[in-house]
């Protein structure tokens, strides 16, 4: 298969033919593969340790799909492998489903797959599996990637909102919207003096890190993407029927980002990221939490920005800078959309 | 939220906020749910037993998405359920992801979780995880579904291409390009004599009932869907070094399909299937592993349709009605697009 800028997906690499097989060793395999992928069996075969898998299935449908620090390739491996990591989960295996628009580009398609196996490799995790379809023109928007994604949780961790109680103290681990004002400014043409970049980023050795320092006393963690931190917030506030409450001067947004939504009429708060953590953790962890974020490459912005307390139970307060109070509701329908 | 034959997705349904709740709450849930997707969590948590998991994915781009025996609902859990299955793997659960297009009709999207359910309940697995996203007019095709699921492989069962031997026997569980020409008869409005149905079921518990019937003496399973049988019988055969002689006389061909088939110009081996078996067993487990398959309401029609042998490894030989043979080639790029 002969390499160049110009070569272009064709219907038939979807056929399940000789095409479709060169696709899959000279494209493919040629950046993600492994032993276990190479087999190209129906299913790839594990041998896990551990007594709890976690499943998790994710579909990106970003666009642009090359945006200021990422791509749809490093989404997509970034936001299945921070579903299990939420979920106190050590990836394991990832799946690879690509939906693809005939007359899409090859050296587009290696761009993405070299960054699918950049950010696996980064997150310590293979593709073992994958299904590659192909869709005529106009029935798809360039490449849609969809990936699932199996854990291991270690015995004794066991994260949900529903753990989450009075006194619990919220932390995010870094700032808040880059993602989403990265593919806005990516897709608007937008300029700021700073350019924003997105945050997409594998998160599993981070959570690792946090749920190994503070065994029992961590009890929810969330990636906050699609409706951002607020979605996030709402929904734990209501699964473990408590008020949270957050601090707007503590809050961890960038300037550029601040600006960015003033400009655009966004509120930080609602708008996605894909390489941050929101942690709730017993508030005597609190401290000793933040630190070990701040200890890890991912984390050095790591603060906490607020509590659970009874209140009202579902409810989302933000203290502002003024002294106030503002209820941050769920977000609705979208703000924002194909930003992951 | 209202129900009504007139409601469409909307973007905002994608967001992350109260309405993609609301359709997850009152239209997934309400279709597919269960304790384990109720949870809603990043993960499903899962406690397998044994020691080896299959993994699997799969995307379904089919078009149209409802047709004469089933729709991408039910193909969508029996695609990834036989690509366990033909592992020899007892499917465990399943994740669901879903790229919906803005406008695509409520109804139309129950009707395809219904299936899904239906499906998933006949092949006693459920959907644990899964993800919505929706894209603008024009972006996608109505709905795309990629499913990927994870299998419990029994001790002791160990199949692949590479098991097989010359001398072994090679077993269709059933009639073969239903799948394939029901769908074209749907797209392009052909009408025949007796209406052609869709293959499409689940085959782990045909599959389970055939590894059992000779542990050991099964050395390999596939499901032949994009490529037909065609496709299956010449990765097979190069990945096990053998030829394989197939007898036209014994090939299970619907007179519908083969008229069908002459009518297009299609071979009905490289016509999809979305629910048959080929077998690859011990030449002298042959007659019992037919009868086991007859005795099994997927494996009706099951006949030895040819042996494998030393002969020219990687090639399949077709033996013609009238004694001659002929090569069949696998296929090149895409004869059927969007079949599955």
């Amino acid at each position: 298969m002969a390499r160049g800028d110009e070569r272009r997906v064709l219907l038939a690499h979807g056929g399940g033919g000789i095409m479709m097989r060169d696709l899959i060793a000279e494209v493919i395999l040629r950046h993600i593969g492994n032993p276990t992928l190479a087999r190209l069996e129906d299913a790839a075969v594990l041998a896990p340790q551990g007594s709890r898998l976690a499943f998790t299935t994710d579909a990106f449908v970003v666009k642009p799909i090359f945006f200021r620090g990422g791509d749809i390739g490093r989404l997509a491996v970034c936001g299945t492998v921070n579903d299990l990591a939420a979920m106190g989960a050590r990836p394991l295996a990832l799946s690879l489903a690509m939906v693809i628009e005939e007359g899409f580009r090859f050296a587009d398609l290696e761009r993405v797959l070299q960054s699918v196996a950049a950010a696996a490799s980064e997150a310590c995790v293979e593709v073992v599996t994958g299904d590659t379809k192909v869709v005529e023109r106009g029935a798809a928007d360039g490449l849609f990637l969809i990936t699932a994604g199996i854990g291991a949780v270690p015995d004794g961790v066991f994260l949900s909102p529903t753990e989450v109680r009075p006194g619990d103290a919220v932390i995010a681990s870094g700032t808040l919207g880059d993602h989403g004002i990265a593919i806005l400014s990516e897709r608007n043409g937008l300029e700021f003096e700073t350019p924003v970049t997105s945050d997409v980023a594998p998160l599993a050795d981070l959570a690792a890190h946090i749920v190994s320092a503070a065994p029992g006393g961590i009890h929810c963690m969330r990636d906050p993407t699609r409706g951002g931190a607020a979605a996030v917030l709402n929904e734990i506030a209501s699964a473990a029927a408590v008020e949270i409450e957050i601090v707007e001067s503590a809050l961890p947004i960038r300037r550029e980002v601040a600006a960015a939504c003033d400009m655009l009429g966004f509120d930080p708060l609602y708008v996605p990221n894909e390489g941050r953590l929101i942690v709730f953790c017993g508030g005597e962890f609190a401290e000793a939490c933040v630190a070990r974020m701040r200890g890890h490459p991912l984390g050095p912005d790591a603060v906490l920005v607020g509590r659970a307390r009874q209140g009202a139970p579902g409810r989302v307060v933000l203290r502002t800078r003024i002294g106030g109070s503002r209820i941050i509701a769920a977000p609705y329908g979208e703000q924002l959309p194909r930003i992951c």
